[in-house]
C-alpha cells in the first residue's frame, strides 16, 4: 500500500445526482425528508470505509418543486440523527455565511463534532440565489466580493471561537468539586467589520479539536477563501490537466498564508453510473435521463445561465457570446459554457451530460473503468480524492462500495479499514492546537 | 380512570435541579457534553410514559465553569440524536428570538419534528442575558417591552412559515414523476416592523402538523405572548392559589385571542428529592447541598438580583426594599425576593430552599407525598401538569418514574401507555390546519 492514500467523500445531493434519482430509487418518493434515508447512505458510505457523507444546502426552495426533492431538512439536525446510527464515517454539512450568526454556527458544528464523537465538517458557503436573500430580510443577494469579505471574517470568527477553549479546559472533577479550569478558557473579544462578538463559546473541544474547515468556492474569492481557512476542497474539473491546475494553485495561494501543501485535501466532484458492462451502464443512463422531464432540464440550464428558458435551442450550442459573461458566474455555470462551447455540444446533449444538473464531470461505465479512471488522476496529483455524486442514493452507492471499492483496494491506494475514529484521521489532517496557554510563554 | 389527564414533562437542566447534580450523578462529570446523557434521560422518560423532555437554553456560558455545568450542546442537535434512540417521548428546544433568524429556526424546527416522526416543540425565549447580546454584536440586552414585540412578530412568522405547506402538497409520484403539488405550497409574504420574509419554508408539514410552541415568561408581556402563541406554558407558582390564578389568568387573555382555554396546557415547574422516607428524602437534600460550594450560591444569587454578592448577608432575609424593583425582572427573579422577604428566609436558607439555583418550587418527601401533592394541585385546577426538575438526572428521574408515576396511574390521572405518538398527541392538542386552500372558499 503507498503511503498516499485516497480519500472519498460522498455528497448526497437529496436522492442522488440526476434530477430524476427519487423516481429511480427502491426507498421512496420521500426519502428526502426522512433520517432513515440520511442513515441508509451513511451506513453504506461506513461499509465502503469512505472518508465522509456531505450535504450541500440553500435556505430557501430552490428547486421547482413539481419535479424533484429539494434541500429540506436543515443538515446538522440530519447528521446529529446519523451520527447516533454511525460511529466512524465523517459529517459534513453547509451552512451560509451570508444568513447566520457566526457564534451560532460555531457552536452547532462543535456541538455535532461532541456528538458524533469529532467527526463534524463545516463547509463554508456564501449562499448566492436570491431567493435565499428574500426568506432573511434582503431584496437580493449582496455582490460576490462583499459575501466573501464576510464569509472570510464569518470563518476568521468561528475559528477564533472554537479554539477559545484549551483541550482539557474541562476538569470535571466530582469529588474536589472542580468543574473546569476557568483559566484555560478564553474569550475572544472579536471587533471586526462584520462582527462583534465576546465569547467564549459555551462548547468544550472535541476529540478532533475542531471540526473540519470545507470550502467548495472556484472564482478566485473562492479561492482565496479555500486558500486561507480550508482543510478539505470540493473543485470542479471536467480533465486532469484542470484538476491538477486547480490544485497546484490552491496550494501555491495557501503558501502565501503560511499553509503547507498537505494540510488540504482537494476533491473533484465525480458523478458515476455503474453497470456491469460499458453498455449497461449506458443503458441506466438512458433510463435516469428518461426520467428527467425535457422542461425542467432547460428551465435548469436557463436558470444556471441567468438567460430567459424560451432563449435556449434545444439542438444548438449554447451561444460562444456567453463566454464572455462568464467571469461573475459561479463554477457551475462556467463550466457547463464551456463544455458546450468548447465541445459543441447542442443544449440537449449538455442537459444529458450533465444529468440535467450541475456542471461536474460523469463517468458512465464499469468498476474497473471508474477505478482505472480514480486511480489516473490521484497519480498524476489532479485530485486527493473526489468528492462523489452517485446517480442514486443509497443505490448508485452501494453498487460503488461493493464494486469500486474493492478495486481501489487492490490498487493499494485505498484504506481496508478506518484507522481512526474522527473525520481529520480519515482526511490524514492534524488535530488544531487550542488557544495556547499565556503561561506556556512564559515557561 | 378521569378523561382529563396529566402531563409531565422533564426539564434536564444540564445534569439536574441542584448545582451539584454532576457532582452527585453516577454518570461522570462530562455527561453534560454527551449525546448518551440525554438520550438516557429520553429513554426514562419514555419508560415512564412521561410527554416530553425539555431543554432550556442561553447561547453563551451563563454558568461559573469552575463551578459547574452550562447550557453547552445546541439543543435541536442534542434532540435530533435522541429522536434515533427513542420513539414516542416529546422533544421540545429553547431558541431565541433575538439571536436568531425566524426562517432559520422554522426550519431547523420543522426538520427535528419530522426527523422524531412529529415529537418536536419550540420554547420561544428572548434572552435576557447580557453575555449572550455580546456574543451578537450588542453590548446588552435590548429593553423587556422591545424583546417581546419582537418575539411576537417572530412566532408570528415562524407559525406562517410552518404552514405554507398544505397537508398533501408532497406527492411523490414515482410513477408519474410529479413530485408536489406547488399550488399547494404558499409564499408568506411577510412584511413587519422586524422581519421581511418571503417563504415558502422548505420544509414540508409532519404528522403532528408542525411543532408544538411553548412558553415560560411570567411578566405580563411574556403572558400576553403565551396567550396568542403558547400551546404549552412552563410557569413559576409555590402555592396551588397562585397556580390557579396563573392558569386562570392564561386562558382569559388567550380568550381574547379568540383560543379556548383547551389549547394551552399550564405545566408549573416542580423539583423534587425523592427519598423512601421523608428522613432519607431530607439526607439526600442535605447531602447534595453539602456539595454545592456556598461561594458560588451567593454569586449566584447575587446575579439574579443584580446586586454585588458582597451586599448579601448570609444570615439576615433579603431585604424588603428589593421587593419595590421586582416588576421589571424575570419570574425566577421575582419568586426569588417573595420568598424570603415573605417566608422570612435568610439568604443562606432562601439559598437552600431552591437548591442554589431557580426560584420554582422544591418537595422533598417520599413517592406517597409527591403522588398525592401532584394530585392535589392538578385536581385544583392550579396546575395541567407539570414541568418536572429531578435533583440530578437520569438518577432522580429513574426514581420517579418507578416511584411516583405507578402512584399517578393509580389515581387515575396519568396514562399507562402513550395513545399516539406525537408530542401533540401526548399534551391533547389538535393538530393545526395547514394554509388553507384557496379553492376551498369556492367550493
Amino acid at each position: 500500500m503507498s503511503a498516499r492514500q485516497l480519500h472519498l467523500n460522498v455528497n448526497i445531493l437529496t436522492a442522488g445526482f440526476f434530477n430524476s434519482a427519487w423516481r429511480a430509487t427502491t426507498h421512496g418518493a420521500e426519502a428526502f425528508i426522512s433520517a432513515d434515508h440520511y442513515v441508509r447512505v451513511a451506513q453504506a458510505a461506513e461499509r465502503g470505509t469512505l472518508d465522509a457523507i456531505f450535504l450541500a444546502d440553500v435556505p430557501a426552495i430552490t428547486e421547482r418543486p413539481a419535479y424533484r426533492p429539494f434541500y429540506a431538512l436543515e443538515p446538522t439536525v440530519i447528521l446529529a440523527a446519523v451520527a447516533r446510527a454511525t460511529s466512524h464515517i465523517g459529517l459534513i454539512a453547509t451552512a451560509s455565511t451570508s444568513y447566520n450568526e457566526p457564534y451560532n454556527i460555531a457552536r452547532r458544528f462543535a456541538s455535532l463534532d461532541l456528538v458524533s464523537g469529532g467527526r463534524a465538517g463545516l463547509n463554508v458557503v456564501t449562499t448566492a440565489d436570491p431567493r435565499a436573500s428574500r426568506n432573511f430580510g434582503f431584496d437580493d443577494v449582496a455582490e460576490h466580493g462583499a459575501r466573501y469579505e464576510r464569509a472570510a471574517e464569518f470563518t476568521d470568527v468561528v475559528k477564533g471561537l472554537w479554539n477559545s477553549w484549551e483541550d482539557g479546559a474541562l476538569v470535571g472533577d466530582q469529588a474536589s468539586g472542580v468543574f473546569a479550569d476557568e483559566s484555560r478558557i478564553h474569550d475572544l473579544n472579536h471587533v471586526g467589520r462584520h462582527y462583534r462578538v465576546q465569547g467564549a463559546l459555551n462548547v468544550p473541544r472535541s476529540p478532533q479539536g475542531h471540526p473540519v474547515i470545507v470550502q467548495a468556492g472556484g472564482s478566485d474569492d473562492g479561492r482565496e477563501l479555500a486558500a486561507r481557512h480550508a482543510e478539505a476542497v470540493f473543485s470542479v474539473a471536467n480533465a486532469i490537466p484542470d484538476g491538477k491546475a486547480f490544485a497546484d494553485d490552491i496550494r501555491a495561494r495557501a503558501a502565501r498564508y503560511g499553509r503547507r501543501g498537505d494540510e488540504i485535501v482537494v476533491l473533484p466532484g465525480l458523478a458515476t453510473v455503474i453497470g456491469a458492462t460499458e453498455e449497461e451502464a449506458r443503458r441506466r443512463e438512458d433510463w435516469l435521463w428518461s426520467l428527467v422531464p425535457p422542461e425542467f432540464a432547460v428551465q435548469r440550464v436557463a436558470k444556471m445561465l441567468g438567460v430567459e428558458p424560451e432563449t435556449l435551442d434545444l439542438d444548438q450550442p449554447l451561444p460562444g457570446s456567453l463566454l464572455g459573461d462568464a467571469k461573475g458566474w459561479q463554477t457551475f455555470s462556467r463550466a457547463l459554457v464551456e463544455l458546450s462551447v468548447n465541445d459543441g455540444l447542442t443544449v440537449r446533449q449538455l442537459i444529458r451530460r450533465i444529468g440535467g444538473g450541475i456542471g461536474h464531470r460523469l463517468i458512465v461505465g464499469t468498476p474497473e473503468q471508474i477505478a482505472d479512471d480514480i486511480a489516473a488522476w490521484f497519480h498524476a496529483g489532479a485530485a486527493d480524492g473526489f468528492n462523489l455524486m452517485p446517480d442514486v442514493v443509497p443505490d448508485g452507492l452501494d453498487v460503488f462500495v461493493d464494486e469500486v471499492v474493492p478495486l481501489l483496494r487492490r490498487k493499494g491506494i485505498f484504506r481496508e479499514a478506518y484507522a481512526g475514529s474522527t473525520l481529520r484521521a480519515h482526511f490524514g489532517l492534524e488535530k488544531p492546537a487550542g488557544r495556547p496557554r499565556l503561561r506556556r510563554a512564559a515557561g
